[in-house]
């Protein structure tokens, strides 16, 4: 067992993922009523920022903890003159009622600290936030690039905190969406990794449970916050983000060029990746989209996972090498300093996500089909991200709800509403970044490597398409699938 | 003055570039005379490697120096068993005269050392090296990614030996090309910066110039090492290797897009680019690139222009921090682990690149046009390159060497010749993995931020024309072109 922890307050659950056995907690909001005594010593909760996360679990927390008859106060923390202000004031934060407040004041009077705000704006402050915070209070962070980039500087956490992670694998915006979802529909939520970094009460894992609980999470696993950004930066620069635009704008291009019109080819890439192929993983798994092909749509796939699976594998490798040596951290603070000047700009002024946009308009249920290269392409992709973060270590929990759950349950359904600019748009600041960095990796090497051997009309790779099927990560999505809300994320247009 | 220098046996001449002062040596034939003088103390010249320099620098200082009537041996050192040895043999160096050997003897027995070897295999082997080093040796190197890496590793060359650098600033075939093309005619060859950054007996400098004499450098001018990794690093990523692909590929599709055919399109831009833009510019300079347009032609460089550099700069100083910030030399190192497993492939597989080589295959003289909107985008990506270097404060000789007269006199007759693969693919393995990298960032976000300002008729803008026109570099280009040679590279297909 990689990770074990004790509760006092929930039930811990075994579960085995391909063989191998992992500690989780399942959530529900029949637990909303343990969150008072699992935040045993907790007044006040300083949710800080308003990006991705803060709006969602600041509100997601509120409620739940109203819910519970607890008088907790959550409370919202900007820097003074933010322009988020507003938006706190709209979700039902004020200033009069003591639920918003400048953020280093509200960091010094809680007792436990949601450090929500960019990766840089934490890289430029965290010296501050640990001299405001009071002696004996609890950060927690929902990603773990705070301790990347304290390693990278060889620093560490004040040892007077306590320090936990608790990292939704969704975006803000689906984590709230769910959580919605959740009042009428018991099991709706954003599944979520812990941690416990710094333990000095022996409460730490309770309050990180409870904060996940509180959130709406269905299911919560323990990883490291080491273990955590490496997966999380990597995954966003991945499947998640990343490669998903890089080979839908590589494909999009293919067929247009096959001849046919960007509209068809609209719907057969990016409709397909967004409508139908999430669709089937979700519910039944990755092996499922495969054995639901016919058998020339098989050789299809397999033709495009052959020629796909390479290149995506080099890109996800490299990807990997970067987050775990420090360097893509660095980049994404050197990014930060550029961001005044070169402020981001939308990724769907180009004229595909022209198309995709009238495609949405004119979708109806069953426009959108599943294409067995498109399919063979994504799959690959996935499948080679998987095959990274194993070999890498990490935990079955994190590799699937990493490469696989977050992409169809969170991110592909946003894509499918509003487009691709919306998905990763909506994330926090650093995956944009590597999202804008590595999607066109991706889509130049599928080109230069995938593509040519498909045009070649070479076959498929026997061996790789074998070691696909007896792949041991479909039997962990499958056991996973039991623990999967019972209704899909709702997005409108 | 930024770098000054003394010299017991060349001349020095103080030029003017745009207002600042420099000195440079002019190189020719007529100074290979002067070469054993200037290597006195030298009985050994090891060169150490076979990759894109070594085979040119073996050779030109073999030829020089026996031109000169100098007993100085000059001898290749490969690792046993390397694929280069027979390669070496071809080109006159042999076992049996002593002047090939195993690496490590051969630097053992060098009284200067020119470390050729790749990038990676210098930061594997070091420390070797400099064991094996006789003390009091010079070590010469065409690269500062060896100090690059040591201080980010927080080392520092030994200190009891001279560290030279010369670094020829085109491709190792370029070197060799013109450098045989000088021979019938007076003044051929490829610049040259030199640095020296240890001098223990007071004949490091004179080391240096005599080797970038011997290379057959027309002109030489003094940067530190620091200075030419930065700049070289970042200048192969940029408008010499990775922006040129990366905006012909998206100039190129875009062109088609709107209708043109295939080859008309890359005639339009990839050899409007390796054509007459380059060639214009290799004789007249930048400015008069844009002077001879006709009044409409203006207008469209102008739109293409304003619309380009704001992308190309944003790119172009990522790049530029990257290398500063030692994150690039770290990659480089990271890839150099993962070649084994995932060699470099070619770039030119795909349907862009097959066009190419039928477009180059009926190509006539006349056949190139000069297209403005091409001729835009490419002068926006070398003005935003020129901008962030001068910045970052290098001298206009470095500046303008590794932004115009290596692209336009080195590495674009390649790719006119024979093709993108050619040129990105012979050069080092760090500017070939850099390439790869930064290419498609060019090209999307040229597409993402630099094309939709065209398509939606956005008219050119003024401020950014006007700082175009009044540009200091021009006088810089104009100037350097006096030291020009005579003749053309010439490359066969």
């Amino acid at each position: 067992m990689k990770f074990d922890f004790t509760t006092r307050v929930f039930e811990k659950e075994k579960i085995t993922l391909a063989g191998t056995e992992e500690y989780i907690v399942r959530g529900g909001r029949h637990l909303f009523s343990k969150l008072p005594e699992a935040f045993v010593g907790i007044n006040r909760i300083g949710v800080i920022g308003w990006g991705s996360q803060g709006p969602a679990q600041a509100q997601n927390l509120r409620d739940s903890l109203k819910e519970a008859g607890s008088d907790i106060t959550v409370t919202v923390g900007l820097r003074a003159g933010s322009s988020s202000w507003s938006k706190a004031e709209a979700a039902g934060f004020t200033e009069s009622d003591g639920t918003l407040g400048e953020m280093m004041q509200v960091i010094a009077q809680s007792d436990l600290v949601l450090l929500l705000i960019s990766d840089a704006a934490q890289a430029e402050l965290y010296q501050d936030v640990f001299k405001a915070m009071k002696k004996g209070a609890t950060l927690g962070l929902s990603h773990g690039f705070l301790l990347g980039h304290l390693t990278s500087r060889g620093e560490s956490f004040p040892e007077d905190m306590n320090v936990i992670g608790v990292c939704p694998k969704g975006m803000g915006p689906s984590v709230r969406r769910l959580y919605e979802q959740g009042r009428t529909t018991e099991g709706a939520g954003i599944n979520s990794s812990f941690a416990v970094e710094q333990d000095i009460d022996g409460r730490a894992t309770d309050y990180a449970i409870a904060w996940a609980v509180a959130l709406g999470a269905p299911f919560s696993f323990m990883t490291s916050l080491e273990m955590e950004y490496r997966s999380d930066i990597y995954g966003e620069r991945g499947i998640l983000l990343g490669a998903v635009h890089g080979i839908a704008e590589a494909m999009y291009r293919r067929f247009v060029e096959q001849g046919m019109t960007p509209e068809q080819s609209f719907n057969e890439t990016v409709e397909s990746i967004t409508g139908p192929i999430s669709k089937t993983i979700s519910h039944e798994g990755i092996k499922a989209l495969y054995s639901k092909l016919s058998p020339g749509d098989r050789q299809t796939f397999e033709a495009a996972y052959s020629a796909a699976y390479r290149p995506a594998r080099e890109i996800l490798q490299e990807i990997y090498d970067e987050v775990a040596s420090g360097n893509e951290i660095r980049s994404v603070i050197l990014a930060g300093a550029r961001l005044q000047e070169y402020p981001l700009d939308t990724i769907d002024n180009t004229p595909m996500w022209k198309v995709g946009s009238r495609v949405r308009a004119a979708r109806t249920a069953e426009s959108a089909p599943l294409n067995a290269f498109t399919a063979g392409v994504y799959v690959a992709t996935m499948i080679a991200q998987i095959d990274v973060l194993l070999a890498a270590g990490h935990v079955y929990s994190e590799v699937v709800n990493e490469s696989v759950i977050e992409a169809v349950d969170s991110l592909n359904p946003y894509m499918h509403a509003r487009g691709v600019s919306y998905m990763v748009d909506n994330c926090s600041t650093t995956a944009r970044l590597g999202s804008r960095k590595w999607a066109p990796r991706f889509d130049y090497l599928l080109c230069q490597l995938g593509f040519p051997r498909v045009e070649a009309g070479e076959a498929a790779d026997p061996e790789l398409i074998k070691a696909f099927e007896a792949h041991p990560v479909h039997q962990a999505v499958e056991t996973l699938l039991a623990y999967r809300p019972s209704v899909d994320i709702s997005v409108s247009a």
